[in-house]
């Protein structure tokens, strides 16, 4: 694959040295104004950036709480035999930080089996440093298998972030037009701003114009106008949370999206790794949806824009049904509709 | 009718004395911080307020501008043989200021004739009282022909704003819920904050929560997950221009809420005064769409939220299909689909 164009950032996620090393993440919430990166010195505080929302995208979640489990456990220092104990004990404070993105918890029981078979924190950090290059190389495959969807002389749709700030590698829905541009596929995007933290105005949109696509932004209700009046050849989008019928969780406001598309034969591409499928739920309607804290849409950019004494819901997430998507792009490849069997295979391919 | 509860704020826009007094227009912009009531001394300054939104609410704007061409031709100081004239190119100054509301047009073509007919300052002034009169009356009708739509014990949402703040009276969408409240009916509100202009989360929630109706603030992309979720029984929306078969302009996001109700057979009522109607179009593919600044979207308060160098789209409305909505709440009553016939019939009615 073509290498993209560097990123004008610092690592999204990048443990340094070996299981005595530190944990380095790139603070969101300062972007795009200000690059802050973060030492977060124990699993609590890389919790606490979890939850707030400076490491954030599904997939690098997963990859933040892997390395913050490294650092849990070796500041408890357990004894051989209470290892693993200490293991799951840090894992489920990590798992508590956010409740809709599935590769959280993923991640985490993937380093909980590896502590299992050797209880070392080499052993942890490796297992660690793993989940970090399968998310690179997943992304790799995703750009690959997605990019020959993106239209030529189109112009593409996204929602949120799904890209080098959200994965360990180039991302998800971002990484495929990446890899569309550097194949010198022309085209122009149109990124939603994604209230109520603008993921969209204040990520995606520094992404793309680092890398020189044209990008506009637009708030996120002028989406479906626009879909109706043929201004939009494709959307991408990214998930959270893949059910086995192919419903999926993503950030709140692309359950919208994907009726305008719907209702306007938009083609709607969610892209996503096999670490956000969930095998245990048949449909979206058992995926926990994170309410967050009022404050976020009260306020814009830190001021108070409501009206005093009004309060807000905030749900984070929303499930959009698989029957609205027109492809699933995973690192294994493009599956079509009907999602049931076609995710199904994936699993039994699945290690 | 019951009368509702007294409004905290000075009223939208108020004529003081006789031809020679002047406008009053409370400047929206700065709400709900600062009461700032703008005295604008010609017309000019009134089609700037309207440009800039201290006025808005498709029939408020109607209201202002025909007082705005009182101020605008007084000043003129025109000739009686050229008072007409003078009539026409203020008012042609004042229609420019915003595109999409026709009731802009139908206020200054209302204050055409009566000049036509009476060329004097006099004359002018009170065919703009009789405006604002005549929209404060629309607007306890509506009230009283939509309240028993309002769902009681449910859950009811709104999106931009509809109230005082947007009319000469009550409201259109939210005057059907003051005047349910003051029934007696018991429900909750949701507001889409209602990007880029806030007008949900400063206005709706100021003039909801001053009436002692429960609201919470949501952000516009969570409206379909909740519609989806069984949280919401009806949505009530105004409209800036309604086509002869029923569709409708109304502020960016409407066409994704209408989308959403649709998919889940949630009443979905649009609630306008006959000035809001446009006879002219036989649909809304002619209704045109203002594009604002992109500032409005990668600012908030003068500060950037978004990435330096990226621009932005801003459609300030978009169009919905007549077939999407339930009902067309109007001054003359609530009109039922399919629209066409009924619309016919109800300019057959009109004066």
């Amino acid at each position: 694959m073509p290498q993209p164009a560097p990123s004008p950032l610092p690592r999204t996620v990048a443990w340094i040295g070996d299981e005595q090393g530190h944990l380095e993440l790139l603070d969101q919430t300062r972007l795009p104004g200000a690059i802050v990166v973060l030492q977060p010195a124990s699993a609590i505080e890389v919790a606490e950036a979890i939850a707030r929302l400076a490491v954030r995208g599904a997939p690098a979640i997963g990859v933040a709480a892997a390395y913050g489990l490294v650092l849990g456990v070796r500041q408890l220092r357990p004894l051989p035999d209470a290892f693993v104990a200490a293991v799951r004990s840090v894992a489920a404070r990590l798992a508590a930080a956010r409740p809709t993105a599935v590769n959280l918890q993923w991640a985490l029981d993937r380093c909980i089996t590896a502590a299992r078979a050797l209880p070392t924190l080499p052993a942890l950090l490796q297992e660690a440093r793993a989940i970090e290059a399968e998310d690179r190389a997943a992304s790799e495959r995703l750009a690959a298998h997605g990019a020959p969807l993106v239209p030529e002389g189109g112009t593409v749709l996204t929602h949120c972030n799904t890209g080098r700030l959200a994965t360990a590698g180039d991302g998800t829905a971002l990484a495929v037009l990446f890899s569309a541009w550097q194949q010198g596929i022309r085209f122009r995007v149109l990124a939603d701003e994604t209230r109520p933290l603008l993921q969209g105005s204040r990520l995606t949109a520094l992404e793309l114009h680092a890398a020189g696509i044209p990008v506009e932004v637009l708030v996120d209700g002028a989406a479906a106008g626009l879909i109706a009046r043929g201004q939009v050849q494709a959307v991408f989008v990214g998930a959270d949370r893949i059910a086995r019928n192919g419903d999926f969780a993503n950030k709140v406001g692309t359950y919208g999206l994907a009726l305008a598309c719907a209702a306007h034969r938009v083609p709607f591409h969610v892209v996503a790794p096999r670490s956000t499928f969930d095998p245990t739920l048949a449909n979206g309607a058992g995926i926990p949806i994170e309410e967050r804290d009022p404050a976020e849409v009260l306020t814009l950019a830190g001021q108070p824009v409501a009206a005093i004494g009004v309060s807000a819901r905030n749900p984070a997430f929303d499930v959009t049904p698989g029957s609205l998507a027109t492809s699933l792009v995973t690192d294994m490849g493009v599956l079509r509709p009907p999602f049931e069997a076609a995710i199904k295979n994936l699993f039994a391919a699945r290690r």
